[in-house]
């Protein structure tokens, strides 16, 4: 997933410094994420991660997810996550192709991000999906 | 959503300066959410986001609630915030009927609450909902 | 139950300063418990929520929750937070009944921990509970 | 529980000064602790505290643990935090076991963290537990 | 668990200075782990801990994860945390093999995350495994 969310902004900032470190797990996500912003002051943070199927794996989850959190608001940089659920397909192609549908659009949504944080306004509530097909606007009803 | 909340804060306060900023999924709020009060300190925010059926989406929605919790103690803004949950129910009319009556009410809510953090008390324990109709006061029984 | 609490803080303190704001949701309380900590600096506060019997409403308490230990552990003002859970009971005169109860009581629990943090202890381990009946001393076995 | 950690520590620490206060539920302990330790600076603290066995309490105890968490690691003192679920025996003698030998443990644990945190490490991996015998060390298998 | 940890480091590291604390249970470890790295400025952490069976058990997990995430973050350490879930599995072989090789794996990540945090981007996607069988890496499919 990482290599692929470095192609995809580099096709949209073909320029841009892009740093990659690797952790054991997505529990070492939020401290490492802190530690390359305080070194390299890193202008966003694209941040992939694999989660099991387990219970034990979706409170993992939650930590994770409240550090990244907290890392964000502490740092004041814009930090996307994506993380892919091991039992959001049981087939292991559906779930290749989740997890690279939803890296290269996070990675373009960084980007729009940092360049404006208005870009996305005219997607909202469009029913955009990452990882799956876009469901629509709930104006359609 | 975004729109709906805007109109319905310049019905109370037309010379509002309202900004309006979009982020891919709902755990990017809040760290959103902190670097628009730091940009523009501005007075209040509204936030709006839409949350999933699965479980998983449920936990996103407790870390999520937990940063935006952090924010406004950080912050010391008042942060309304509001969530339509796919699940709540399974009929896309209703769905945005919800989502439009909540967003409403939680407009003018914080317009209340930066007037006045007294005026809301004439409607405490009145069983007032967001997004249904009022249950009507406990004190009826 | 607001209007409880104030009643039942005036007959042990006739002469306390109280100051009342009402917010939207339990998720809202806080943000604002540290704003009126910040803006009156305040020797204590109870706070009363309302929490709903879906399970979202739960995640929304975890998150309140850890909101409010927060607010007290920044702060070093003790917060005395009262919730009832629509779920406690199906007959909402039994409701009404435990809300009144427990804020009646934790009201009370509030004057005694500002006046002698050591006051409660002579009650500790004796089953006490704010919005039931009491369940009586473990050394009773 | 309270008077059983006193003895206890007194035991093992017969010119230790004991500070105690009582509060009256699991989440009013973390602003508390944080209190009493702005207050008189003590070496380290041990909580006790009671968990209902209803959902809500589990979720009680998730935000009062976090927050017993914050205030150890801002703090910088160790806190020793000992809890007796009422699930995990229905009956109230067993109970009562449970509670007295998990505080007396405790209140022990506290004083040997505070003396040498290296001190433990000759009982680590033995499958030593508190409030229930001990299940041995995974060494035997 | 805590001398194979050693015994690891040792073989990669065999000048490094280790310091092994123990404390009673998974939720004193963000504290002391705070508390060691004020003490003795450590370059790195690696904490070890088993988690029991019952769900009170995986709600202590959550908060203690939200523990060494803080913890993380707050000091800049890398911290590696290993936990072995008593419902791993049934077979207490079983379970110490999955230790064994969790702590082993865990102890080699600690050393090269500490040597350079992208030496192990050539491991990302691979799917492996710390206690378990790797997995190997989704682009098979």
């Amino acid at each position: 997933m990482g290599s692929i969310a470095i192609e995809e902004i580099k096709k949209l900032e073909p320029t841009a410094e892009i740093i990659r470190w690797t952790v054991p797990g997505i529990k070492d996500i939020p401290g490492a994420a802190k530690r390359m912003i305080d070194t390299y002051d890193c202008d966003g943070l694209i941040v992939l991660g694999w989660v099991g199927r387990e219970f034990v794996d979706k409170l993992s989850y939650v930590a994770y997810s409240v550090g990244i959190m907290f890392v964000g608001i502490l740092t004041g940089k814009p930090i996307i996550d994506v993380t892919v659920h091991e039992d959001e397909s049981d087939d292991p192609k559906e779930l290749k192709k989740i997890a690279l549908d939803r890296t290269k659009k996070h990675a373009r949504n960084l980007i729009y991000l940092l360049k404006d944080p208005t870009y996305l306004t005219k997607w909202a509530g469009r029913g955009l999906r990452q990882g799956y097909p876009d469901v629509g606007p709930i104006n359609k009803y």
